[in-house]
């Protein structure tokens, strides 16, 4: 197979991403493949300003993906459980794998809709269902597939921890910050879905399903939402040493499976209570690992669309490759594996701590900042020790900025050089990094 | 297929948590396969006391495990880059799927093998070579698939962290928590693997073929250890606001692709500067999804356990199932769901956070204490704030140990029936969670 023909229907914000995703990538998505990728049809009531599509065939109806022979994939992206139902089972029954990122579609007819996939003996993926770009479902349905999974706690709906993290770091008020956060596009005009916890109940369901093999039972999920929290809460539970997080948790116990979203207060020296902002994060405990957790963007258009795209490839994969080798070794084909050669270290830029012991005297610093800015590296920081009584040496360490490992080798090595330095200069590279 | 037959060869530390895994979680397996996975033979030089591996056909010479036409699928625990290859390459010779460990194999050889394997048309799998129990090769080379990664950083080398984490925490100095990461077996008896950087530089040249699609390059990887960071660096760092962490980094630039492994000062409020201990967690920076993390336990008998077992059963599903349908949907197949009930919350036991309005007179405390106490509700905490002057009313915090729901309600049904309580009890739940 040359080509898998993806069909999108919804060109809103994670439509538009994955077009976008799609269309950027699409050479490293082929290496990977094997195959290319194509977007053959569009879906979409009307144009988005925000997305060219270029020469891509657009239809009004979004029917009419589902009843193109030429597509292989269709990629469910509008949204609801009306429409998107009458669309995914259309798609189904007409034989084709569909992609999805719709999690109250999933969690209230998930059970209807694979079942109708299982006939066709099609494929139905859905795991930018769940925390958007982490791909939760993939490690929990294997990547952890070993394991009996004993409970899971995740940070899976960003409005409601963004409201949450800015009560905090900031004092505000739960009012305050949902305006904020509506202003900002983060939450719903209608916020309920995000702050009464309905949108995590969605998540919870799913992930609850994967790790303890029930069907999927939206109706039995306990939800309690955010919007009673105040600010003094917040304050109390920090002075008990606690963050409070929205959290989803489902727990396997012998007399059943809990199924809960709530307020959570968590101790704050755990991993899961440091996520802050509208990151979402997943933490599992099962047997043979113990804790794993799972972190990044859970909304957003390109997030969105990193899943959506996964699950894309994952059955162009299926489709285009031997059964032996579905996933390519090295992620990409062999035979395009890249000739990019490997940087030696002279090469790389990084930021530097540097230690050295000085001559405790005047005019050592400046010395040292000169040969620094000749080499064109600035100071970042600096700390400067008094000597201790008797000692004519004191340590020095300074931060620089970013620079390339080279230049930095030949200021080090000039510093160690001058007379007022004594021994070699300590170096430890920096990284600003992400998270 | 009614059954997968695997054969172990090495009864080691991850040997006997492969087999004890295996058997512990078989009904589970068998659920998400939809084929019993039956170790039918292992390879042991010695029987290994810490692992009863009952009836199971146990051969002196690993090779009849590559030799036995039963088996379907060889998993390679014995480590070592020279054995391990004659047996790995043996065990694709005759047609056998491949399971394996060894970090060292794969960044020095992985090549060499995959050719072979794609030659045999059979899979060779290595989840377990990178950070233990984290599926970060699944993530990166499936569930990260659409994007273009642009840098990644780990903490690959549980052993190093411990000692970063420990000469931090407690100020002890490099040899000595050394030594006693060796005596907690934590590192290796010639811990230069561990502490000198090269075990995670073979996983860093893992992870970045995975991430940029270049052939594996162990000879190209830059490589320092943390042998010489002096416990007054660690504290300068802190100083500054950062941590130093021994990361394995991969960055795509566009004269090439860096790929060191170093000790790094790191911003203390990033997440991955909070992992400390013998945990793993690999930051993957990516077009599309922005950061992502993944945490977890890095080595140790069960985690590694986990990932090959986890890679046991991509090969079982591909082998068993019709390839619409690998994986089954919610993890578990269809037909297998189980009928275990959704808790309602009054079952659910979790701690909780009390807050309460009191009249500022004495004896209240005492009464509410009385309450929770005769419900077998203990105080955990407790927070009594004076009243503000001309007020009669405090606020009161509590925190409570574990109990079931329905309990808690109860008692704060009758906390609010008290004259000296006004208005409302304010309660969130409390997990301590993990990680
Ligand atoms: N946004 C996120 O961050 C995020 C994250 C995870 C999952 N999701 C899920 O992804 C799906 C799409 O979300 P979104 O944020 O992209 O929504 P959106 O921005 O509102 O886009 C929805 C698109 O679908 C179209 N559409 C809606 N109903 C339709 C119908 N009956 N017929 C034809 N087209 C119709 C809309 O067209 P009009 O413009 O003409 O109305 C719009 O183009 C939802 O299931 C959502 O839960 C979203
Ligand atoms: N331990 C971890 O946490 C961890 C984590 C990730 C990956 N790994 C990888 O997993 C692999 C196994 O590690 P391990 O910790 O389980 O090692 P281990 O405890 O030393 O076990 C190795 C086993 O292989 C056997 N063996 C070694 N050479 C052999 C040979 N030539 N012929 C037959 N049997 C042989 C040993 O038998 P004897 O007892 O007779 O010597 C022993 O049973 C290695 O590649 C390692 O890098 C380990």
């Amino acid at each position: 197979m040359d080509s898998v023909k993806v069909g999108i229907c919804g060109l809103g914000t994670v439509g538009s991403g994955t077009f976008a995703v799609l269309k950027r990538n699409a050479a490293e998505i082929s290496a990977r493949v094997g195959a290319d990728i194509v977007v053959a049809q569009i879906g979409a009531r009307r144009d988005n300003p925000k997305c060219d599509t270029g020469d891509v065939a657009i239809n009004r109806d979004v029917f009419a993906i589902a009843e193109n022979p030429e597509i292989d994939i269709l990629v469910e992206l509008i949204g609801g459980t009306t429409v998107a139902k009458e669309l995914v089972l259309k798609a189904i029954a007409n034989g084709k794998h569909v992609v999805t990122a719709n999690k109250a579609l999933i969690a209230e007819h998930g059970n209807e809709i694979f079942a109708a996939a299982a006939e066709q003996g099609v494929t139905v993926a859905f795991e930018a269902a769940v925390a958007g770009g982490i791909p939760i479902i993939k490690a929990l349905r294997e990547g952890l597939a070993g394991n009996k999974i004993q409970w899971l706690a995740g940070i899976i709906n960003g409005t409601g921890n963004f409201i949450l993290s800015e009560m905090r770091e900031k004092g505000r008020d739960f009012a305050d910050v949902l305006a904020e956060a509506q202003e900002l596009g983060y939450a719903e005009a209608d916020p309920t879905f995000d702050v009464e916890g309905i949108d995590a109940a969605h998540k919870l369901v799913i992930l609850a399903s994967l790790a303890f093999g029930i069907p999927l039972q939206f109706d039995k999920v306990f939800t309690e939402g955010i919007s009673k929290i105040a600010q003094e809460d917040v304050t109390y539970a920090e002075e008990l040493g606690y963050r409070i997080k929205h959290l989803g948790i489902a727990r396997g116990t012998s007399e059943g499976i809990e199924l809960r979203v709530h307020p959570t207060l968590i101790p704050e020296k755990r991993l899961i209570a440091n996520v802050n902002g509208v990151m979402n994060a997943v933490l599992v405990q099962s047997d043979a690992v113990g804790p794993s957790l799972y972190y990044g963007a859970g909304a957003g258009s390109e997030p969105t669309a990193s899943a959506v795209v996964a699950d894309v490839i994952d059955v162009a994969r299926s489709l285009s490759s031997s059964q032996s080798s579905r996933v390519p070794y090295l992620s990409f084909k062999t035979e395009s594996l890249s000739a990019h050669p490997v940087l030696p270290i002279d090469a790389v830029e990084t930021a530097y701590y540097l230690r050295m012991t000085a001559v405790d005297k005047p005019g050592v610093l400046s010395k040292v900042a000169q040969i620094l800015s000749d080499g064109g590296i600035s100071i970042e920081a600096l700390i400067q020790k008094e000597a201790a009584d008797n000692a004519n040496l004191v340590p020095m360490i300074i931060l620089t900025n970013r620079t390339i490992e080279a230049k930095l080798s030949a200021a080090v090595s000039q510093i160690e050089g001058l007379e007022s330095i004594v021994g070699e200069v300590t170096r430890i590279r920096v990284e600003s990094l992400a998270g």
